[in-house]
């Protein structure tokens, strides 16, 4: 039954002491709708870190909010995974904008 | 950066064509609150197959739609990963029924 899995993997690492459980998995959905023919996989894995919040692909950090000081805005992380993933696709009338 | 994985891994195969990506995210919230301690991940898959929804963890089948003609409870599907996971733990009160 085991797929093998040739597209790249994304990764959400977070804190569940911190509650970013809930933001880690809307992201995940966003992220899953716009790119279901171009990610393998996304993972959610709960830290043991505390307030560690942190998406990788394959083994490279996209955005990590400790570095950051932030989180990603969903537009934002939908551009670094385009650009990262599939660079020739258009994400539609959000993408005007590389801000 | 990358966190070395000890606890096992729960993926959750969906076809996204049957737009089964809601329910998938839905049951991955359900399983990341109840089992954010034991389990290493969750990793949600977009499949290539039309109507795969199939619940692993790491190599072994848990739910299979196809095998079972139909989707898991919430509540069957968190005994079913906790028999496998973690058999000591307790689901508390929605735990009293193994039906």
């Amino acid at each position: 039954m085991t797929t093998i899995r040739t597209k790249p993997r994304l990764s959400i690492e977070y804190c569940p002491k911190c509650n970013w459980l809930m933001r880690s998995v809307w992201m995940t959905q966003e992220l899953l709708t716009t790119f279901a023919d171009d990610l393998g996989e996304v993972a959610l894995i709960p830290s043991e870190i505390a307030g560690r919040f942190t998406i990788m692909v394959e083994d490279e950090v996209l955005f990590d909010r400790k570095k950051e000081g932030r989180f990603p805005e969903i537009k934002e992380l939908k551009q670094l995974v385009r650009d990262k993933v599939c660079p020739e696709k258009s994400l539609g009338h959000s993408d005007k904008n590389k801000s």
